[in-house]
């Protein structure tokens, strides 16, 4: 099963790139939240294409029309539909069936999993254009969160070799910002050459990856549930399906490899009466369960494989070896687009963990 | 929810360290498989302490029994529940509720979740003590999966900054060798600079962290789904559910950042009337699918929280600050006993997905 | 949750009856089928209103619209999104907020379920008119089911104190007819005197309920499970979503309160080299699953509670008594229509059965 | 899948009735009850068999043991097991894999589902016997409902042709006397008149079959939700999962049949403040949501198919026809003892429903 996810806050994601509309429902949303499209319609905005020369010149008509499950801009606590019609499509740019697999895409591994009658179209339902609705679905979410106190920012920490500074290095003060910048970044001046790198990758006729951290801040302790419902186990799911996702680490993730424990152990200290650890190696999770501190991550995204050159490939129709290079219009990077993204499914994910937690009763 | 998993093979854990007794049932596992005990013994054994040096002296008597599901040694295809009893429990060792939160446990976070009421001892449902009844789960998957052509392979490809070579610097052939190491390595020589690595960090009353990297063979294209239940999706979800591990990687992982789409794509071929990949920088998953290529990932498993040295905490009664220093029968290193349950959990998700495979139609 | 179905075929059913549009998403549906729109449109005119006499004048406007899942008329196997807009929603005819319960409706349950937010227009997302995309997707399925082999036929076993004979009265030749009748008997004439019934009923403002008998036929042995998904299970939760359903049995029912043990054991015997029961009391199904007989089950419908004589309630704004005359226009009599719908969730419920099926595997 | 039932409470039950032992896993289980063991026991014994003339003189030693979830008689939040061991079992009595296939039971239908290789001493995993694992469930239930003022209650309303009286012909002081009466009726002397005719069906060897008519008081208003998790959805669920039951009807049920809408609504009234309905046809359900009044259904359980005298069936073995007796210790009646299995099962999904309205949120 593909495109459901959830138990509380129940998900459904559907549409192929060159179908008639994609979209999603939602059930389970809190009721009576009034919704502010601006910020749904921005968040939309981080993720679509065409914005510059780093992105795909193809101007998505990305406007989303509700369905249903609001009244008067009021959630009621019903599925919530919303779609986005395809309006765009080129479909001549696309043959008569798939025949060259693209490397890195899912065009071998599609054909196979669905008996060869997969909409091959533009990547059709695995393509990052689904990702639209994920991040409309996320607006949502992370509206309801931003009541409960709850905030999610995320920069890139990495692109090739350039390397971001952590969140501590600048004040919690400037972490809005990054929601703004195209490629956002801690370190003053880092998304020019960024930026600069990028191009030289275009330049070459091809593409770049790199890392986004990302970080929630206001949670409450006690979020998640040992073993098969983590705080880890539920968002690195969600995270997982986000296409070019291939890396996901919390806290000091990768690098508690080289801590010894008393290097990766969080002190507890009270401060204020509230109960704080002093470092945060663990990413605000222990046991699977937040601990009331930033709940902190990486994704790392590997560079788009649409890329011009040649390469090797086999032709899926006849079963040969055979070569391609494709063209049309692609990011030479995505991780400008990817990271709201990333941001929205984390929003998906923590109002699932909520209602989780909402559902777990105390005897009287 | 915490102990329940998986849509087609059903899981469910239970346990507390120190309760009478932990262990599982799983439903929906395949009727007809004669069941060789001795090699679910032998996988239990690899998990279980008290081996050497580098692991704790306890003794747990993981004789696992079996109550439903298998008549006459062979599985039924109803639910299959195995239970261990808990004998060598010391709760003497363990005060009237939980108080000193040790640092890097879930003392805290659980104390949080279940309001108080938690079984603390011996760190009670969060013991590492309840994944012996995930190896045992995972063994019989895993013999299943041989049946079907599908084999697990892991060794530890990191320990502090010891690094081991890559799956393919040996012959496939050797692969069954590290079932049968304590220390599974694929360069030789390295398991026994592990070990002095391991006495060193004990000897500082520390411990000390790793990656262990698995790979599973003889996968046919097709598994997985996009979005939600992407192969990556649904191991990573199992994976970060074992204790400590706090990163997941697949294919190139977090190395795919300083990659360019042209070094990052894995051209395909045909070789011998089959498809394959060139490389395998993908870890044999493409669009969230197996692509016929073996599935490799990576998990950092972080140093055991529980040392010796003096720690700096809280008292969870009084809500002060305090110190705690873990005494007891603490193992300095577990990576060893986590191999094995990290290829468990991959059974157990390879079953799962080759049954939700089974259960996608074509139409006539 | 309220509008997510299936572990293995996935239904999210979305929609208010004044609101944009209503729809369905349905994963997992099997790949490769070329959809006989024809017939999909057919079942849908059998549920919609505004036909005759004894259903409401309203004119819905039912024409659904594939989003996604169907390429070149042959589903794809990949998320199948349909919806149908709502055209015709005279929204002057309701006022500003739910306020005058309407006896029998989910006006005042729906209040307290949405904290007053619930989308209170024309029954809003409890109105029958969300049966639509229900019927679209059992359309599917009942193709689908087709090639298999498996039939699905119902007819109003009573209607008021007018009953109808039982399947086996007439020849299974004249099953295919019963789709074609407005109000399907197998009785000659009961139809006609069913017909009169339900304008006596109308001419004194008042609605009529009745039985709907359904049977599948050309099932496997071998479908459902004990316990928790038995086919019992299953289907009667899909049957009891439907609006008006209040009691669901199967073979003999609530016959068997009066039955001994040996009146109600169906033999088995051997026929043409298969397994046969004599009789079928149990109506296809023992241990809750399937032996290969017709499955057939009973679902009483009560008469629709829109009816325009007074009747006390309450103001749900002043919380006071009140009266209400439910004004508009309403069916006399849903059996009718409800008929297609009990088809539909059957048809559902049988590929989600298949398909469990499916996913059953067996050692080799 | 046939053995895990819930999203909020989940519920895994497992053994076969001559394996080691029978049980269940609860996750989701309230934390911080302390449970009164003998009100569970009490409710095991009234499922109990050999208690007298009229139940089968097994003597089950059906003595729970609970593995996990509680800590000094409190509630831990964590997974909840207990087991109850196999100890009489007479295995003797049953022959090597089953043959002859006892018309009513589910070994020809478990035969095919498990490919023979179930396990069919006594019924196996079809036993009656594996439902005292949910008798013990809905124990823990009832305790935490009866905390917040919920109370279930079932009499056996029909038994053969002796109809017993509604619930509202006794004052509601009376209904806790149900639980202590081996036939629960309302009306007086009636349980004499139905342990004669039970006597006599036992006489003529044969057996007999009625209706328990359950009710639950105190409920809430806002359990439940349209369409797929309507309150008699998710009861059905359950209720067909107890072997015997083959029809389930909420308030008047199939008598809605002959009711008009007039006579069919439930008109609202304010009293004391409180909505209330002035008659409950509904069966305190509206839109698949409670409105506030008891939840009252009906379940027909159909007389056991284990009866001595002859019947024709098949062989499995040989595939022919063949003819049956089925010796050994069975019930005439399984009324008495099904009731505490009803009420379980209802309390578990009680608190499903509760756990589900708790997720529900609320916007600031």
């Amino acid at each position: 099963m593909s495109s459901f996810f959830g138990n509380h806050l129940k998900l459904s994601l559907f549409g192929q790139s060159h179908g008639e509309a994609i979209g999603m429902t939602m059930d389970g949303f809190p009721a009576g939240m009034k919704i502010d499209m601006d910020r749904v319609l921005f968040e939309m905005a981080r993720r679509a294409p065409g914005k510059n020369r780093m992105s795909t010149p193809r101007k998505e008509a990305d406007a989303p029309e509700i369905l249903s499950g609001v009244l008067n801009g009021v959630t009621t606590g019903q599925p919530l539909t919303a779609i986005i019609r395809n309006t765009n499509q080129h479909s001549a740019d696309y043959g008569d069936g798939v025949d060259l697999a693209r490397p890195g895409h899912a065009d071998y591994t599609g054909h196979v999993r669905y008996f060869g009658f997969e909409d091959w179209r533009g990547g059709g339902h695995f393509s990052g254009r689904i990702t639209a609705p994920l991040v409309f679905a996320g607006a949502f979410c992370m509206q309801y969160l931003e009541q409960q106190g709850i905030g999610i920012y995320s920069h890139i920490a990495r692109l090739g070799n350039l390397q971001d500074d952590a969140f501590d290095s600048v004040h919690p003060g400037q972490y809005d910002a990054l929601k703004h910048m195209t490629l956002p970044t801690l370190q003053p001046g880092l998304s020019e050459k960024m930026e600069q790198e990028i191009i030289r990758a275009s330049e070459k006729q091809d593409s770049i990856g790199g890392v986004v951290e990302c970080m929630a801040t206001g949670l409450p302790a006690g979020l998640g549930a040992p073993f098969f419902d983590s705080v880890e186990s539920i968002l690195s799911h969600l995270l997982f399906s986000v296409p070019a996702v291939k890396g996901v680490e919390f806290g000091d993730g990768f690098g508690f490899a080289s801590l010894l424990g008393s290097q990766a152990n969080d002190a507890f200290r009270m401060v204020d009466g509230r109960v704080e650890t002093v470092t945060n190696h663990s990413g605000g999770i222990q046991g699977g369960i937040t601990n009331g501190m930033p709940v902190v991550f990486r994704c790392c995204v590997r560079a788009t494989p649409s890329i011009s050159q040649n390469q090797d490939t086999i032709s899926i129709k006849r079963m040969e070896n055979d070569t391609i290079s494709v063209h049309g219009r692609h990011d030479p990077c995505i991780l400008a687009r990817v990271t709201p993204v990333i941001e929205a499914v984390t929003a998906i994910g923590l109002v699932e963990l909520l209602k989780e937690r909402a559902s777990c009763m105390k005897s009287v």
